[in-house]
């Protein structure tokens, strides 16, 4: 960029994102102000339930708002700035993280990198609105922002359950392995101080694929955890259901699974038997590896059909892209990316002939290739009971996708067939201005079908308050 | 949703689906006007041309409405009512369909399911315009509201006929098994007191594929109604020739060809013929079904080349994709979805190679992958003078849709390319409220050009009038 | 189309392309004006260096811009009018081209199915802006337009050298083969009165593929060329550097590769050198070739991480669909077309493992499957810092596609890691009709962030300075 950024106002406008036309704007401004300040459900995220159990101060402002954000550290990285130099501390010894202060002049320095984009619109509302910025991030205010930030963060009203009081969360999902005992969700609920709702969700793709190396030590641990023999896929599966009850009676309505491809054909029980003996001693070859991951998605929905947990789908991500960065920082660096070969119509038709139209079963579809929205999700949430077409995520979790999303999805299943917005996020400062960012754009989708005729304004009001509210809750069954 | 819809007003607006920009608007009002009241040429659709002949009372509401627009269907069906309940009698004897009264409650207690869908847009404007109805549907209103569609269906002015001429339709093509009689078309041709024009359309892809169990028999009809030995794939072919020449004789200008894909690769005689006898005896192998089918639509094209008859085609849809609902219902019950693994550029290319200079080979492009329109099919329409960008169909003929069509094909083929718009209906009663719903969007995208100073004002009334006549006049050859 | 073009006047709007609503417009009016006189540079692109050499006059108008301009040729050729009466001659034999006056009418009289379309748009600025027309192409004034140009092109002002000053080009790269001299390149930057950069670009990809008739040849000649054996893979790299060497003595920033796919993992040396010795014999095999060519791309990014040359990238294209046309016109005649099946997070993956955080290498991503900006090129460019999302190319350079390639990438990767317009033209004169176009439409994009609150003002100023200025230096090393 050829110019700085030297003491540049950061103030978020009210009317941001919402349409410039002026009667569309008048509209999309009624709808947005009658959803922006209604309780945030939260049914899909990774912040860690322990947080809110110590409810201890937030440590260095870099290991709260960048370290750990995907979005944030992905740009900075391609922007040339190296993961140590952002705070990821390499696991080969190969260098060392830098500390809070430089990461957070790293940030400054590269600011203007995030224009136009809704890392940028997030962060600017994040820090205005929670932490009481009024410049914008610069080379020449980094220190002094830095040190704001750290003594903000000191302050009572910045601890965990203070700030989600504040931004008014109702229901927070996070996301957990089968394994996990859920002792601080349990500490959650039987506090009487904490009245939100924090919620477990079953994530057990670890356990699906046999080409793991690490498979058949979380094999062995959930016979530990569970008291069940899984040396037997029957075993494992048995295993599975036992978590899956435990999960329940922890306040779980959801799983979440992450899959190379959504292929569901099922082995037939001897063949399961077979490769799960032979992964055990590590001699699965990869076809009968895939085979099997694909026999233990399709167990999956039969599970859902059974309990009831809302299955949450996502294929078609390719994990850890780059292996010289995997094998200095670890995995969760930014380089997982869309592997757009995996579709949905053909490989999840055994789960649908299955449980497509089972009262009981509800599959919501995830993509991060939009363009599966209108030619594949949209189709199949539009004739299945059981399936809802997920909001956009990841990749495309931003105000231009979402105005496409609405425009792709609308038309085939208008809007109780999709899921609500989802932050996706491990950033828990983030989740207002995520929330936020969600609610404007779908006014203003709203307000164009209100001026093109296309809906009434009180019918736009009703879908406004349904899409934070009624669809939300009734999709994840919280 | 939160709110019941009782008494709500129902009256489409003048301006509906065009833009709310004042001057845009100003634009696109004259430019619809200048259109709404043209005829209708409809060049590709599934209305039973006995429909016609008959003149009969439309009978039960449901029946009429409903049970047989599989675009209603899905989305009641994805919303959790099941398929007897809206009129579909189970095959299996395992159930009962609803009566018509019943069916037409469901859709109303669902009326909100179709909020911002362009079914909700069709059947408003099909209920006011045709049917005079001035309430939403509502559980309130359900019976009345029956009642009073039962009454006017009774009316005179509501026979096929007189509808055909209130809708101002000037061609109407069905869609033909090439054993039909056209008996009917016959009829309407030599009935002077009918003066539409009811065309047959060859319709054969269901001889092209001899993995079909039905394949034997129905090339076995073919021999009786031709008079020509189909036991040969030689015979086949002339058998099918024959059966195009007794389509022209009945006015059909066009065939229309459905395929899992496109490819078009022919088999050298020999194999085709070895394929024929195999398969009549019920033993080709799966790869020689898939090679015979894409031979026969090489030939389809040959013969295209040859009579001058338009070829439609629309590979990518996976039929019956849940088999209980199949096994249950029958098929075309809403669940065929888009298989988007069917591409255009390399499968079309050995019918590209030998036809697509040809100077009466004509080739109709459709899809139900919306991202073909720029990456593939305008492309191909942009280069060969035989292929024309088909406008958009089935999952996608939605205003949003067409609009995006419009942005993604115009860049390469401008409007004379294009096929103008086909409403693919099985429902009567929407054929105006479809086209109605082009010409707005159509009138809006023109607009925007000329706001944007892409087209002039005078421009923009000619284009919007060759899109209702001169365009698919010429590219169907009406 | 209904009517004809009878004098229409031909003035192109000072607001083309412009957002209509009255405040938005404001606004992109002020980011137009701000860069509509900047240089123009153009990184990519087909001019022949030899035309500044010798700074002759144009020859025939149409041989100017109608038979070179494959944009041109396309629609015309599937408006039904033959390559030859375009003025393109059969190699066969079998056939005449028209001579320019009949190459001008046929254009004349095919005007309106340029309607909507961007060459419209491009030939409209160009006829009026550098040819002086002012009124529309028709039957009617065929042959006093046609008579115009020629006088107009025999002025001193419309020598290529004129043209280039008049035009403010800056900085001008052309396609050049590796066996090229580049003596033009060498004589414009000896030439004191010549003051332009005018830059080669290696353009290797006629090397890689054994599987091409030519390639044994291409290979002998590069061996007498840079004096180096190529008999032997090694040879051949060998040869590759030198002549990359060659390149970057003249100026060159960048080389260009396109590929049917971009898989890239190498083959070990011995299997390359293997494939090489079959290869030079004709008796690769078609699996030897693919691989081969996979390996040559791997190694071309090797150099460009050795010698800083930007890789340039544009896989998925289908050369020459039409076999009879090609055997009757040669290649280039508008028949490349897009093959989807390419894609780029797999194929890329072993160049990126290798070179992704190199900090010489630097690789530009285009493509004509426009959906790939937002699920697989704005994330690759958004976490490896090699990587940059190219502009819209060849079927998608149009206003409405770089709209969406604006709203698709800006979400992943803001503007700093795209690699501004490039206009990859053989029509010298189009040149600054569509860098203008291109300016124009980055101007609505920034106008709308702005209006919607998600830029300042300031900001956008910036941006639209930066996209035509330092971002294209800095993404092509200019």
């Amino acid at each position: 960029m050829t110019s700085t950024s030297i003491g540049r106002l950061l103030a978020p406008h009210p009317d941001r994102l919402l349409p410039a036309d002026p009667a569309t704007l008048r509209i999309a401004r009624d709808l947005y102000e009658s959803v922006a300040r209604m309780p945030i459900l939260s049914p899909h995220g990774h912040v860690d339930a322990q947080l809110l159990v110590d409810d201890l101060p937030f440590g260095d402002p870099a290991e709260l708002l960048i370290t750990p954000d995907h979005y944030v550290l992905r740009l900075l990285h391609a922007s040339g700035v190296p993961l140590e130099a952002l705070g990821v501390e390499p696991v080969d010894g190969s260098g060392r993280a830098a500390p809070g202060r430089e990461v957070w002049r790293a940030l400054a320095e590269h600011w203007d990198v995030f224009l136009g984009t809704p890392v940028r619109y997030w962060f600017e509302t994040e820090l205005h609105d929670v932490f009481g910025l009024d410049e914008h991030p610069s080379a020449e205010n980094a220190d002094s922002q830095y040190d704001h930030l750290v003594s903000r963060l000191a302050a009572g009203d910045m601890r965990p359950r203070a700030l989600f009081d504040a931004f008014r969360i109702e229901v927070l999902a996070t996301t957990d392995d089968p394994a996990s005992s859920l002792s601080a969700h349990a500490a959650l609920r039987d506090d009487p101080t904490f009245t939100g709702r924090v919620l477990p969700t079953f994530r057990a793709d670890s356990y699906f694929d046999p080409a793991r190396p690490e498979w058949a030590a979380s094999v062995e641990r959930l016979a530990e955890v569970s008291g069940i023999d899984t040396s037997t896929h029957r075993g494992l599966l048995d295993a599975l259901r036992s978590r899956r009850e435990h999960f329940i009676r922890h306040g779980a309505t959801a799983t979440d699974t992450g899959v190379p491809d959504a292929s569901s054909e099922p082995l037939d029980p001897a063949d399961a038997e077979r490769v799960h003996a032979l992964a055990l001693r590590g001699l699965a070859t990869p076809d009968d590896a895939v085979a099997y991951r694909r026999t233990m998605l399709f167990q999956s929905a039969a599970m859902s059909a059974d309990d009831g947990l809302v299955m949450q789908l996502h294929p078609g991500v390719l994990r850890n892209h780059h292996r010289p960065s995997l094998d200095r920082f670890g995995p969760d660096r930014g380089h997982d990316l869309p592997d757009v070969a995996g579709t949905y119509t053909r490989p999840l038709r055994p789960i649908l002939e299955a449980f497509g139209t089972h009262p009981t079963f509800r599959l919501v579809l995830f993509t991060v290739d939009e363009t599966a929205f209108s030619s594949e999700i949209a189709p199949l949430a539009g004739f299945y009971p059981s399936v809802f077409a997920g909001a956009p995520w990841w990749f495309i979790d931003t105000p231009a996708a979402i105005r496409r999303y609405r425009e792709a999805v609308t038309d085939s299943v208008g809007f109780t067939k999709t899921s609500g917005f989802i932050d996706d996020t491990r950033a828990f400062c983030s989740i207002p201005a995520r929330h936020d960012m969600s609610r404007r754009v779908d006014a203003g989708y709203l307000a164009s079908l209100v001026v093109t005729h296309q809906m009434s304004e009180d019918d736009a009001l009703r879908v406004a308050r349904d899409l934070v509210d009624t669809i939300p809750r009734a999709t994840f069954r919280l």
